[in-house]
């Protein structure tokens, strides 16, 4: 017998995975909830049927939600996280002897569990001593707060279900009060190239823009992922991705990584024209 | 009733997509192709059951493995393209009127003719008064060459059946003596992600490093390859494509480009960490 997991990627375009095992299958209050192991891309966590992780690929999600911010501004000593449930940005964060706390809030405990007990690759670190976990709703959580954060990442899902409030202008707004004077808010961007991930995308990215001075997106290879081309966003209030960008003090720190690395780091923002396109229209 | 095309990335990963209409299947001497029109990719060329190229993206494709040689070096006059039967490549090519002469080297006539018949958006420019179509071997045609011409294109299947030829380094070898001083070799040279293509990646770029005095690697994403993860080789005699870029050239002449832009040309070859490690050990 063959056990394939399949996703769909649109009506018209799927992609599938040979498994070895169905590990875990679990509904939340919120979303269901499997861990597959596969025989090309090691153990998978899906939430409602989408690949959130691979242990194949994640260190290229990993790697750029994290290292271009803190490589952009290396003084960041405070981190929120919403989302990330898998841990693997936080992991990523505590490499950074400079950061002193992080707060990390996901609103769903069974991924935190899942991920604990089948993926340790991601999950190891969530009891670093400056990570403080909190199973609660990203968007009630950063209401009223006002520059407590140097770094804000929004480790999502796509904008259904509990991911949803994650890609409104009022949490958009909440964000930058939360941020200090040089704060960076780094967020799950979608992907350009199937139309209803090019349409949350440029919806963002327009809401982002009209709230922060500085407002751009990079772009990300990760094959498990519909289409494989993805983007992060890029919001600051004073600080900008490359002209502030000074690889010499990232590469001081001898941090090895295994996608990023300073060089990527000003490539991911050179996009390609029609991205570029649809992202200029969005600022209009 | 459903009608799908499936394709095998690797025994434990594959892609599917819905199909409208199986709009030709026929055997040449060489291998097997088919047309499919497709709800989300348009009409799909496909060789031995892998995709060629699709409507949706065969521009990513090739404006790729055009244009980042002719905006290295804006005098190219004389081109030689290996494979490329769909007729993309010659498609960019003609767009500039600097080119005098482009002889296209095909050895499968079906190619070409299924393209002519199904996708005149890849096959419209075939019958540019500068272009010559050979029907011919491709590795026998560059033997015995000197100095011809300015830009060869290996614009190649994988390193199976009629597309194995042109991975060797007696072909290179023989690229090499058919260029000119200021000659550029562009390949087709698989992906980084999945074991397989991996493997052949490492193997041409060592190859073409012994032969070339300049040989480097660019990236480019195209969802309907497997991983989406793909790269060209740059290999040249004394040209650099970034020390030697002049982009206020390239973009004096005003070419509209859907990917390609001048950013993106120096983005491109900014690879991810595991990649250059790839090509630093293969070039030892």
């Amino acid at each position: 017998m063959e056990l394939w997991y399949t996703e769909e990627h649109t009506n018209n375009a799927r992609f599938s995975m040979k498994v070895k095992e169905h590990l875990f299958s679990g509904q939340s209050d919120f979303q269901k909830v499997d861990v597959l192991d596969t025989y090309e891309f090691g153990k998978v966590l899906t939430i409602d049927g989408l690949v959130m992780i691979t242990e194949k690929d994640e260190f290229i999600y990993h790697d750029m939600i994290t290292h271009v911010a803190m490589a952009t501004n290396p003084n960041i000593k405070r981190v929120l996280v919403i989302g990330g449930g898998d841990g693997g940005t936080v992991r990523e964060l505590t490499r950074y002897k400079d950061i002193e706390h992080i707060d990390m809030v996901e609103i769903d405990s069974l991924v935190v569990e899942v991920s604990k007990k089948f993926i340790p690759l991601t999950a190891s670190k969530l009891d670093d001593k400056r990570v403080n976990l909190h199973i609660d709703d990203g968007i009630k959580f950063v209401e009223n707060k006002e520059k407590e954060y140097d770094l804000i990442i929004v480790d999502s899902t796509d904008p259904i279900g509990p991911g949803e409030g994650l890609f409104t202008t009022e949490f958009y707004k909440n964000c930058y009060n939360a941020l200090t004077e040089n704060g960076i808010l780094v967020n799950q961007n979608e992907s350009p190239y199937y139309e209803k991930d090019a349409k949350a995308m440029i919806r963002s990215t327009g809401k982002l823009s009209k709230i922060f001075p500085i407002s751009e997106v990079y772009q990300y290879n990760i094959p498990t992922y519909p289409s494989g081309h993805w983007l992060f966003g890029f919001a600051s209030k004073v600080l900008h991705p490359i002209k502030d960008f000074k690889p010499e003090v990232w590469e001081s720190l001898g941090l090895k990584t295994k996608y990023y690395n300073t060089n990527l780091h000003v490539g991911a923002f050179a996009l390609p024209t029609y991205v570029r396109e649809m992202i200029d229209s969005a600022k209009k």
